[in-house]
């Protein structure tokens, strides 16, 4: 992949990436680097970091989101076998409301396990008009 | 992308691929749909799949699990402007543990504003020993 390869000197992930701080890396490549995260949600928690500063997913070139991805899908196949979980959570979070607390694009592969304290839940929404959200968004794409 | 195209008979989500079931299809292309979700957890929240019958990330292709996440970045972007959330969440489930109820591979688009009920929370681990974790995860990979 033709990767941009431009880093912040403010954003503690660009920091990881260029090594000034240390990390578990379990697999790099020239344009990915992925860590064990230090505040894990269950054994064997990593995330995908893309060697280019972007803040979302907005930011990001969709080759680059999809490379990340890929990344994601090989490190999930690895900690299955490694740790032979019971699933895994594919997340990547965009804006401090949403849950992302560093603003350098990641994405999250969680390991899941019976007895885990991982919580991911939602209410049904049912107080809007779901036939009225699909025209506003069908009029966008 | 050369995907196969094999559907499932018992499976809700090949019904509403091949039209069985009908859906709110926000966007389709020859490889992947992407509609509303019909029990959202706030208002835009679309689920993205691709139009062959595999169970998960393990299952899937490398080339169609990137293919769905370059889909949720478009159908993100859309989002983001239509309804000016205030953060999105791109979230793959995979199995039970880890919240997936349909075991056809979808990848959620979920628009996040701040009074919303999502709820994507953990509480750190320390009981375990991340170096250790560490050479487990780096033999495999």
């Amino acid at each position: 992949m033709d990767m941009e390869h431009v880093l912040n000197d403010d954003c503690i992930f660009c920091k990881i990436i260029k090594g000034d701080i240390p990390s578990r890396t379990v697999y790099e490549d020239d344009d990915y680097k992925a860590i064990l995260d230090v505040s894990p949600a269950s054994r064997g928690h990593v995330i995908i970091l893309p060697k280019h500063h972007v803040a979302n997913v907005f930011e990001a070139d969709e080759e680059v989101y999809a490379g990340a991805m890929k990344v994601a899908k090989k490190i999930a196949t690895a900690l299955k076998k490694v740790f032979n979980c019971d699933g895994i959570n594919i997340l990547q979070n965009n804006g401090e409301v949403a849950g992302q607390t560093v603003f350098h694009l990641h994405v999250h592969v969680i390991p899941r396990y019976k007895d885990d304290t991982v919580n991911i839940t939602w209410k049904q929404h049912d107080d809007f008009d779901l036939d009225k959200v699909f025209e506003e968004i069908k009029k966008e794409l």
